[in-house]
């Protein structure tokens, strides 16, 4: 099994700390998105996506999405899990881990993405170039504000996002919440309940993952 | 256990679809979304991101978010498997399923919610108002063109998008091609892999729901 991942991204961040929670060890092959490995025909032929994480299989086949990489994982390395235990754990972390990936790290990538100079002509991943839009920039800071209001009003009410448990929906939006800070968006002032959750779940030592 | 459908929309028919598979009956109430029922008080008390679909569970908490409904329906109902059965099987599922969702349903809500008349100030689903983007409209255009040649792609490989098994992937990528028929963009006429695919998934008595 191998792991493509890249240090100074936020997508496979989420994997990384997935795999440190697990307590596992997977070899990992880092792949300069700043470079451009990513569009190789190497890295095209493992992942046509061309983006990572992806994770292959000694069969050679290649998972990309990091809910399914997670979910490969926790199948395979059961404990502690991190999808919760229950039906109702289990739909709980997967609701919150989309609702992260959507309202979340989709509007911290349309902020980022269709602003930066180095990323003209590639607003979106993958091997097809986008202009950029600079007004879904701006949607995307406004869509990002408002999930970190979200997060608060949830975490009024429970340890972590999906209830009692600590999971992937954590994980997802630890990430939001940093890739935010990059973009200058920051915590409310009064939003405690986030800002105790975040004080948790960024002391663990997964996050320095 | 209740769920929360609308009989127009397409992100609900995924789990109308998936009940369909599954063979269980389950009390279903309508929300119509061209009335704005979405946003009564009595749906948000229900769901406040003011979408469908939801499931409510006896004890009166909401599931929201397909792929969270649908695990949870897998864990309750698990035959037949539409996860599928070995890690290596959910992994693809779950991919293909994503991948479905943020290039396929993404890009076609990009290029539906961004252009309709009557969405003007509701270009993000939800209780939040956003002005529509023209360009993202045409963008997401663009988008599900190209992921239906991914499709393509895949299926000249592979029965179902996930392997050999009928999956949840399946029910959303059957879903992009007839959301994408909506906003008047074919399957090309070369996609042989793809029209061979969705004639046997299109004729399954589920995609009557």
């Amino acid at each position: 099994m191998k792991f493509y991942d890249c240090q100074t991204a936020p997508s496979p961040r989420r994997v990384r700390i997935f795999i440190a929670e697990k307590g596992v060890e997977i070899d990992t092959v880092q792949v300069d998105l700043g470079q451009g490995e990513q569009f190789t025909d190497e890295y095209r032929a493992i992942n046509p996506d061309c983006v990572v994480p992806a994770l292959q299989l000694d069969d050679g086949s290649c998972i990309s999405e990091v809910v399914a990489i997670c979910q490969y994982l926790e199948d395979k390395y059961p404990e502690p899990s991190l999808f919760g235990v229950t039906a109702e754990q289990r739909a709980a972390s997967l609701m919150w881990n989309s609702k992260a990936e959507q309202q979340g790290m989709s509007a911290c990538a349309d902020a980022f993405r269709n602003h930066a100079k180095g990323l003209k002509g590639r607003a979106i991943p993958g091997p097809d170039s986008y202009e950029q839009i600079p007004e879904l920039a701006e949607r995307g800071r406004q869509r990002v504000a408002a999930f970190l209001e979200k997060l608060e009003h949830q975490l009024a009410g429970h340890e972590f996002l999906a209830g009692s448990h600590y999971s992937i929906a954590d994980i997802t939006a630890m990430i939001v919440v940093d890739f935010a800070k990059r973009l200058k968006i920051p915590m409310p002032d009064d939003a405690t309940n986030l800002q105790r959750w975040y004080d948790a779940v960024s002391s663990r030592p997964s996050a320095a993952a």
